[in-house]
């Protein structure tokens, strides 16, 4: 299988994440599409992913899957544990909401924040930009991380028990965060010791070895 | 089970097409949540949900489930037959993303578009709007009409052979369309003649004779 995707960029590491965790990162070969250039843009790109985002997995049998969750539901559907989407109707259910609940109220806000209230991808890429949104959508962000706090004040994982997809997408939008100059706050302690905990795991440290530039 | 909702809402609609699809309305106890006095922004509704969103589904043992497709997921792996989110990783994968491409696209860019330019909820509910982006998504939506009509003229239904999940997500999208007088442009042969075998289905013909207002 072909991943189409940004080496560093937020999104492509949720992905990247579940190959390692589920040891298939040596069955996919990676295709570098530049967001610098907006070549995520291009009708070309458009007719592998409508939405025209990153990353885009496509399968031998040349079927297109975009969307972090639905690519991450397909590899964890198809390789052995750890399980990274739920075993019972329950855990399903709950890692799903996770999931989508951090993209709404973190990572997908930070992405609008970077998008439409800073110089974005550039001039040539951000041809429309709503810098109030942008801003309402930093203070949504920062809310959202006192949000997942509190969860992880009362649970070891962002859905309960167990790793799941539903904290790589809170790390993705961590490692947004942290390119944007939005640390999480000191006195969300409990989100801080989790993502330590998180930086523990060998798929998550290699990863941010290469997103999170050295200072 | 208890399930959270305001019964004509076009999100509350897919979660109900799915119940009736799968033959589990019987089993479900509705609570009414009153959008329009803003009952689902209270302090208690964002302990169920922290997004404020409808609907939510409570299981007996206390556990909350939020987004409508956390819950379709949940109430497809308890059930039988008809399977509406995919039996093979590929079909799983495929479902995923057309119904996430199907809320990005349509459904939550129709949302933003009422909540942001139109009353919306009314001025006690609607307490920020950016009517310049509430615009953008209107025009985002009219084209992701266009969209989904490329797609059926190749293929029976959202996310290919059967219906699905997708199918539903996008129903739930042309609802609230038609209610904030968004109709599929005529050009749209496609998406017309998919809508018209949709409304033959029992599950969105009761449903829609809830949520459209007889004109």
């Amino acid at each position: 299988m072909t991943i189409y995707d940004w080496p560093t960029g937020p999104y492509p590491a949720r992905v990247r994440i579940a190959l390692a965790e589920k040891n298939l990162r040596s069955h996919v070969r990676f295709v570098t599409v530049d967001l610098w250039k907006g070549e995520h843009k291009t009708a070309d790109f458009r007719a592998k992913n409508y939405s025209g985002t990153l990353p885009v997995l496509e399968l031998d049998d040349g079927t297109f899957i975009a969307e972090c969750t639905a690519i991450t539901e397909y590899l964890d559907t198809l390789a052995g544990p750890p399980v990274l989407t739920g075993r019972t109707p329950r855990e399903k259910g709950v890692i799903h909401m996770m999931s989508k609940r951090a993209e709404i109220e973190l990572l997908d806000a930070v992405s609008v924040y970077f998008h439409h209230a800073t110089p974005g991808l550039g001039p040539a890429v951000e041809i429309y930009q709503n810098p109030e949104w942008g801003l309402r959508q930093r203070d949504k962000a920062i809310r959202g991380m006192h949000y997942f706090d509190a969860v992880l004040k009362k649970q070891p994982f962002a859905a309960g028990e167990a790793f799941s997809m539903a904290d790589i997408t809170i790390i993705g939008g961590l490692i947004f965060a942290a390119l944007v100059d939005l640390p999480i706050p000191a006195e969300c302690t409990a989100l801080q010791a989790w993502y330590a905990r998180m930086q523990a795991r060998p798929s998550v440290r290699d990863q941010l070895a290469m997103t999170i530039p050295a200072r």
